[in-house]
């Protein structure tokens, strides 16, 4: 075997991978053991896979103590299609979401939503440069609103909520891409959550989206409209 | 080394990959040469990543002979989701796409079209248990139509159209998903081609797009009002 040569990254794109990790991939990559088939070649609904998910599945869901009535789903398409999923799911005609825009990310994020209903932007730090993010007393939060929407952690700016916002009984959505699993993350009082994979969980490709089963009857009601895609 | 053991794999699902493609993937999982990271670890906006992308670009055109007045497309999402961008981007209001209904994936194209806007259904053999292709002089063409929809080769019921329908000059678009590459494809009679890559291409995950650059100017005038991540 010949040396590998391994370079240090500390780049704030995507994620260093362990090397036991990227060895284990390496050692499978022809054929899964007793399967005879690459990761890259067997069917999604073949047991080995479900068997991958599921394992997947529940280390994810002990990494971040994620309570029963949470579904733990596995999407594509990157934080950037859950700016619009979030709304097309979960904000009905009528009512409003709040949004905190703490940085660049969270500000698309109000792009895509105002595309599909009535958004209030609940505070900005734009005018500083995003500086810091909004506290608790700038929240002007509309009552009944649909969602709370934040951003945990600005990777451009390099801000983060040091504590959750109260947004009382109103479910909050927090993307989470760029700080996942970095801290211990309180999922109860988060009715969703959702991450790109590419920063803090994994290779990119993958996106993680944890959500309260009670929103998923928003889903449900949307059904006849939405994309089959995009209905959570 | 330890023996490899690798099954013969005959499924009508993900493709088997080529020994010589799974053992360059393995030989450079730990780092790229000259790379010092692997594959799963670099940004997409490196030049090394740019580079890959740009000669599995470069391989498709030269396999489908491209002409240079289409693009080429790497999306996430799989057919199932190019059966919503599809008229999303291309069907616009007081418009109507004509359907060819030739097996069970041109029916769920069908259900997700209808959700976007008027769709008729040129011919359909769902009545024989979709056990043949329409034929041309069964087609109900609309004219003017924004676009005729086919589905080329029907995974399930195993049929094939053997030749293009003939639609005049309405942009023509197909999911290739289940043939694609497995015979010579006229690109210039398409303005639009879609396929999941699993079945022929290479491993699930990535979704081709191959569309006429006229047609983009529909996804321009959408920009305002379709989700960033759903436009061409």
């Amino acid at each position: 075997m010949t040396t590998i040569h391994r370079i240090h990254n500390f780049s704030a794109g995507p994620a260093v991978m362990p090397l036991a990790v990227l060895e284990e991939i390496q050692r499978d990559l022809i054929a899964l053991p007793g399967v005879g088939m690459s990761i890259l070649e067997i069917s999604h609904r073949s047991k080995t896979f479900e068997d991958i998910l599921a394992a997947a599945e529940a280390d994810i869901r002990a990494l971040a103590n994620i309570p029963v009535n949470y579904k733990v789903l596995f999407l594509q398409g990157g934080a950037s299609l859950q700016f619009s999923m979030v709304p097309m799911n979960l904000l009905g005609p009528g009512q409003t979401a709040d949004y905190i825009d703490s940085g660049s990310w969270a500000d698309k994020a109000i792009k895509e939503a105002k595309k599909v209903g009535t958004v209030n932007v609940a505070a900005t730090t734009k005018g500083e440069n995003y500086s810091r993010v909004p506290e608790q007393a700038e929240l002007r939060l509309t009552p009944g609103a649909a969602y709370v929407h934040m951003t945990s952690n600005n990777t451009i700016e390099g801000t983060e909520f040091k504590a959750l916002p109260d947004v009382g009984d109103v479910p909050l959505v927090s993307d989470t891409s760029s700080d996942m699993f970095s801290r211990p993350i309180d999922v109860r009082r988060h009715a969703l959550i959702y991450s790109g994979a590419q920063k803090n969980m994994g290779p990119a490709g993958l996106t993680i989206v944890i959500i309260r089963e009670d929103l998923l009857a928003r889903s449900i009601e949307k059904k006849a409209a939405l994309p089959v895609m995009m209905n959570y």
